[in-house]
């Protein structure tokens, strides 16, 4: 149906439609307000009226005549001082949404080079002070986390909240520069079984069963069978891989499980890329090194950055030292990285094993207090390292044994790194997929992922669910390999925040989950 | 624990730790490989040796010493030409991926400027090209949809994908240059009840109940109570708002619906921005228009919309005719797009209301037919229209009630805006939020979504899941609004593509959930 060419339409929706709602075009004015942050750099040698912030008032002193109000609006972590007439101050209650005008002038203090004499104030938004749980005090890191909805608005959660921004911005531009596809792999996925732990499964509300009820009122699976949330985009970007080449994603993925750790949730972040056409672990291993050397190159400038290191350690935080998260950024902007193999590593530990409450052992995993060792004595305690080339048997069946092995070595390994940072441990890991149809399914099997064919099927399809992943390599598999982050534990690195809990806006875990 | 700083790491990494791996440093020569894309552009005047190029074969065609292999790589629609003697062709199957090294020389063809004559083969990942699903032929959605994992590798599959990768980079430029804030709001959430429709519930996969069983074996709530699958992330964005001002995401939502049509999936992505301190909707439509308009004008020359608009059209494709898929673009990069209010909207199409089916009234949700008029008549065909001000009781329950209201309009209406665009009716919705607490309580008590106050609690706590989001008005709530776009929605209408289960790569819907 178009009836608007018959009906002449650009005459009829001059008269009728654009531009009655006049009001819409009205609001100029507001555009005119300055951020915070830019308003603390604007340091003009005259007097400059008419000039209008938005924001919260952070805190109000009290003078004889008038009110200093401090005010942020999360674009920075100093606040901006407004000097307000007693009288037209007496809603300026902390917490409160404020619109404030007047004279941008140089002030006679010594902490900000400009204040603001408000001569207009207007509460757009109004608080109780005396019942907002956000005071300009110290508040633990455990109470704030029992208000996740205001906890962003502290000083220091809204530069993480910009510092996650910027990170997301320069990722995206270092992978378009190099011409990789940026994708979105499902959430919702057929496979419990790469081995990552629980995974917890999804239904309908009104099919799911309350708790204390005996009755299982789901007759029929929405899906069809059970599906559940996913652990990695890996196995799905491997398919995309084979469409368009190198491909990456930036997904939140799940785990079921009840850890209480200071680094596991259960939604987080994965930042997963994968190469199409690599024939071993170097580029893969390379485009990581470069991934994080270049965001942390493009950013460690940025003023969210410096707030970071240097200005949000005055304001009562629970951020690593400056020091060292001042170390961590400069150790990732360095060249070249070592690489060391886990076999060299483990010989490497046993030499120093008087050092370490676990015996270093070929076939273990690695100890936490190994990769630490490992960071600091390989990477000279700044630049990330490499490990590569695990045990086979520690590790995941997707990945592809290292061959010709090596004859020094004791058993099989596969193609595969960790990526340790200095006190911090693994921040990345990755590997050469196996892409040969015939060794895949022989490291299933090994793995117990390939069940029994189902009955009636004559091809060998299993119930794994991973039939369609045994199926890329049947028609054009090159090699091919990649590399995931957690993207919220490289945030928590960079930043200095201790638990993974308080880098995340509203963080999910076992027994958690508020608003 | 730092051992390494009295163990002189500098000294002992050089010898033990970097670059052992040597052949991690071997491969350069693959990078030296170009893409199907780039070899199509490039045209020497004289012939040059020593080209690769990485790839999958779509067709071979048997000359009689010489094989034709068309080879594509997702970089772009059209193929590349490769000529191969016969004798080194014999494995070059359909679907097979293949590195070929040889001479680019100008073509005879006219199809193409050059050609690849091959000296070197490689089978990097063989094919079985008689039981390969996709072959050179015209394959059905219905049939491509059996087989998402494979999907992609279809040239107009792999276009589609590199369109969702450029938008998403065009948008994140977009909003980072205007200092909003990406955030990751949770996927989790304690809330059903938003008026979104059915939603999913998540527990651990080994607390659900099993298909036909009796029993329910979950003994507690894995989060001390039931959670979804969000259906939107505005309420937390609000949240996230009040603390940085500005701010958008992209992420997945999640609908338990049944309904079985070409615009609905379970699970897709959305594009959702959210403005503090903006006194009505016209800067928030103006960021909505801004946005489409800055995203159209920068991509509609890019060699993926070239593809979309002129290419793909030749190869057997299920999109909509270019010409119209031509004119969304344009649409898209114009000026002033007309706004008229949903009062007015209705007393235009009573004017025309022997045009339609459903009769236009005052108080009813506008019928697809009312809003593809609209869309034709108000917006002449190219221009999105808004549609503002829609009656308070068919919307949600957050929307700020117009005010004063228009003694014209026959009931209390709400700031909110549709986006309609011709052909596809809405493709973004938006409105102001209610700021005020009291106004906020009316409207859920209103909605019935305001449970009565849980036993025990004195503070008028409710059950509704919804206090953190009652909470965030009690303390500095300032005018705010936002919209939010159906991302795929908008992937499907500028690519032509018919149904969102053909841009989604792993589509989910009742039913169906593949891989």
């Amino acid at each position: 149906m178009r009836p608007a060419l018959a009906l002449r339409p650009s005459s009829v929706s001059r008269s009728l439609g654009p531009r009655r709602v006049a009001s819409f075009h009205q609001c100029a004015s507001q555009w005119s307000s300055r951020s915070v942050a830019e308003l603390l750099q604007w340091r003009p040698t005259e007097k400059v009226d008419d000039v209008t912030v938005n924001g919260f008032v952070r805190s109000v002193r009290s003078m004889k005549t008038h009110r200093f109000v401090s005010l942020g609006d999360g674009s920075s972590l100093a606040p901006l001082q407004a000097l307000v007439q007693a009288d037209d101050a007496k809603d300026l209650a902390v917490g409160a949404a404020v619109r404030l005008t007047g004279s941008w002038v140089s002030s006679p203090g010594v902490a900000q080079s400009h204040e603001l004499h408000v001569s207009r104030v207007e509460v757009l938004g109004p608080s109780d002070a005396k019942t907002f749980p956000i005071q300009k005090k110290y508040h633990t890191p455990e109470y704030l986390r029992t208000v996740p909805h205001l906890r962003p608005r502290t000083p220091v959660n809204s530069v993480l909240l910009r510092l996650r921004s910027e990170v997301i911005a320069s990722l995206t531009q270092f992978f378009a520069a190099r011409s990789f596809t940026q994708t979105h792999p499902p959430i919702i996925t057929s496979s419990d079984c790469e081995g990552a732990g629980e995974v917890f499964t999804v239904m309908p509300a009104s099919d799911a069963p309350a708790t204390g009820s005996n009755k299982d009122n789901s007759q029929a699976f929405f899906f069809r069978s059970k599906k559940y949330l996913t652990v990695s985009t890996q196995l799905h970007l491997e398919a995309l891989a084979q469409a368009v080449g190198n491909v990456w994603t930036l997904s939140p993925v799940f785990r079921a499980e009840k850890s209480d750790t200071s680094r596991h949730l259960s939604e987080f972040y994965m930042l997963e890329a994968e190469m199409s056409f690599v024939d071993d672990l170097g580029p893969v291993m390379d485009l990581a090194e470069d991934m994080l050397r270049s965001l942390s190159s493009s950013l460690i400038e940025s003023s969210t950055v410096r707030d970071l290191l240097f200005r949000s350690r005055n304001s009562g935080s629970d951020l690593a030292p400056a020091d060292e998260v001042r170390r961590r950024w400069e150790g990732l902007t360095r060249q070249d990285w070592p690489r060391i193999t886990y076999s060299d590593a483990v010989a490497l530990l046993q030499q120093k094993s008087d050092l370490f409450e676990h015996k270093p052992t070929w076939g273990a995993g690695l100890q936490s207090e190994h990769e630490k060792f490992l960071a600091e004595y390989v990477g000279g305690g700044e630049k990330p390292v490499f490990v590569t080339n695990y045990p086979r048997d520690i590790k995941a069946f997707y990945m592809r044994e290292t061959q010709p092995a090596s004859p020094q070595v004791p058993g099989p390994t596969v193609d595969c790194f960790d990526l340790l940072v200095p006190e911090f441990c693994e921040i990345a890991g990755g590997s050469m997929r196996e892409h040969r149809l015939d060794p895949l399914l022989d490291a299933m099997k090994r793995h117990g992922i390939l069940k029994p064919p189902l009955e009636g099927a004559s091809d060998g399809s299993s119930s794994s669910g991973l039939d369609w992943y045994v199926d890329l390599r049947r028609w054009g598999s090159p090699p091919h390999g990649g590399f995931g982050v957690g993207f919220d534990r490289l945030l928590s690195y960079l930043s200095g925040v201790q638990t993974i809990r308080d880098i995340v806006a509203f963080p999910r875990w076992h027994g958690r989950c508020d608003c």
